[in-house]
């Protein structure tokens, strides 16, 4: 092989934890953005401002690369699937992404290939606030969800007289036990790896992951039912890159498939020190036209989600001394300059021998560290 | 804390892999170097050319930062003494790198303290074709020495007729039985962190480390000494950032300090895989002025260097896919484009639960992956 030219669309964390896997290979990085400071910006020396709906802007991004790979399901499809017309390596598979990136379709995709999902009805934008019940029901825009924004819980009729008026599905509630994530990357040959199940917890008031358990609490038979299904999904439904599965578990232990990524994923973060190869490694090994690396697991972890307060403005890291003090933790931040409410400005990696103390960790991490407002 | 600006001199891999540990911290990173295509300029958007003896273009690059680090003993050392002076955290200590700098002042300073180090002498560059003897002797340059070059062991009077006439030490031969480097980290506060010994394999031919097994196969009484040497000379010699301690352990069990580097080094790779914190993340820290990490480590390996061939050109892997599927081996590549003999191309972490087993992926990689010239 040699040296290669490599574009990453969406400079975000993801984008930035990308870029940090593909400093370690024989590659340029570019990177293409709206926001000139965003993470990854200051880490390449090749940035181009654009917009995610641009299609011709990344076309002319991505013609200039030897691959590209992408961080949200945003991306203009067009652009991709034009861009792997014309002999560059896109992953993941435009191809996916085309009904990935609209939950009617994913739901449907999911249901033709006998895949268990949440039951669940089409509803066009002008039909939402006529909808008539029965309730609670899950509203899910079709398009453009992201972090929690685009899924609503209707717990009554009023509630959906104030709902947003978009094309979107209306999915049954489950009974939620336990919401996991499965990461599995395929490549072009059918090669094909799983990585441990992750438990995530959630934090209602972001409604954001608050932290998750790598490896998922769960018997034997139901982390096999988990691979099972993975595998199913990604050789039926032709995968190709790497892609995160969120799975709910039920009360009565019955697997449902919530949504898919076709990209590294928020809960794959901690495989970057619990696995020899990480999330983001498998994606650029693929786009450089690499092997898959192996995903055996070097040990257990828990990660917590660092999110900022609810405030607004520069950002500052109060207690970051104190925090960095605790051992056994690895930090990540995202380097954004200003703070939101709620938005993800980072994560901490605890590498603790029990779960028990991992959590005592957590929570010093949290008490410790505020990232507020300056 | 508040986003800071940080500044590395030296962009080869060291400051590379400087820049990847600062990724993860709120900072904006520049890189100097003498060489635009450094492995480390694509991956800042702030890069400036300028050559280590610059004392105007350092002190310029220094004073738009927050903090300043380095990754080479060359850097002009009046800058950096400067920009402390004007407030600029510089790391490692410039009044430590005044004299490890030059290895006759370096050794002097060991003696001073008590730090066993081979017997030497000082001879200046007009003296050294008409040394005497004894033979074997060392010839170490006072400086400019890097990876090998700068050090070279005259056996007879005839060699020396050939020698670099430039100040130099001539140091009496120690009877080597294992070479083990000591990393250690020191804060202003006086906090201590001292990695386990790693014990180093050369290459005789390109007189460069071949591979390193971490942690070192001692007796515990041998790693305590190591330890108690490394902390003594931390406190005395008043270190204050991350350094490398190379020590030769001989026949006889007897410990000689060879070299001491004031910056991360090639013998401290592993940690980012192998340890909570790594050497690149210590200095960092120190930088911003936030506390050390752990250093509890996480697991063993083997590091294998990956030199290219005796060629010249534009760079190619040849068989990097065959490699690369070598399971519980992780890759990190400098991004050279250019090839000389044995340059320093990348290096390879091996994570398995046997030295043996190690040792057997180590010669399947030397087999599978050539880096050449096109």
């Amino acid at each position: 092989m040699q040296h290669q030219k490599l574009g990453i669309l969406g400079g975000g964390q993801l984008g930035l934890l990308l870029t940090q896997a593909a400093m370690r290979f024989p590659v340029s990085v570019s990177v293409y953005d709206p926001d000139p400071s965003c993470s990854a910006a200051g880490f390449t020396d090749r940035f181009v401002r654009g917009d995610f709906s641009d299609f011709e802007k990344i076309l002319a991004f991505g013609l200039d690369q030897d691959a590209v790979i992408f961080e949200t399901e945003q991306v203009c499809l067009d652009a991709i699937l034009e861009l792997e017309k014309k002999g560059v390596r896109v992953y993941s598979s435009p191809q996916t992404l085309s009904w990935i990136s609209d939950k009617a379709l994913q739901k449907e995709k999911l249901v033709s290939v006998g895949i268990p999902t949440a039951d669940f009805v089409r509803i066009s934008g002008s039909e939402v606030r006529s909808y008539e019940g029965p309730f609670p029901i899950v509203q899910k825009w079709r398009r453009g969800g992201y972090d929690g924004s685009g899924v609503c819980i209707h717990t009554e009729k009023k509630s959906i007289q104030s709902a947003k008026s978009v094309d979107s599905i209306f999915e049954s509630c489950v009974d939620i036990a336990m919401e996991v994530s499965v990461i599995v990357a395929r490549s072009r040959d059918g090669d094909l790896v799983i990585y441990d199940p992750v438990e995530m917890v959630f934090d209602a008031r972001a409604n954001l992951v608050d932290y998750l358990i790598a490896p998922a609490r769960l018997e034997t038979a139901v982390t096999q039912e988990l691979y099972v299904l993975t595998k199913t999904m990604a050789e039926k439904l032709d995968f190709l890159g790497l892609y995160a599965i969120e799975f709910f578990i039920d009360q009565k232990g019955h697997i449902y498939v919530n949504e898919i990524s076709p990209r590294p994923h928020n809960s794959g973060h901690h495989t970057i020190s619990t696995h020899i190869t990480s999330q983001y490694e498998q994606q650029i090994r693929l786009a450089l036209g690499l092997p898959l690396g192996s995903v055996d697991r070097l040990s257990e972890a828990v990660m917590v989600n660092l999110l900022s307060e609810e405030a607004q403005g520069q950002t500052d890291y109060k207690g970051l001394a104190s925090a960095l003090s605790i051992p056994n933790v690895q930090y990540t931040f995202y380097g954004k300059k200003e703070v939101r409410p709620f938005r993800k400005m980072g994560h901490a990696l605890i590498l603790e021998k029990t779960l028990e103390k991992a959590l005592e960790r957590k929570e010093d991490i949290r008490t410790k560290l505020i990232i507020t407002a300056q």
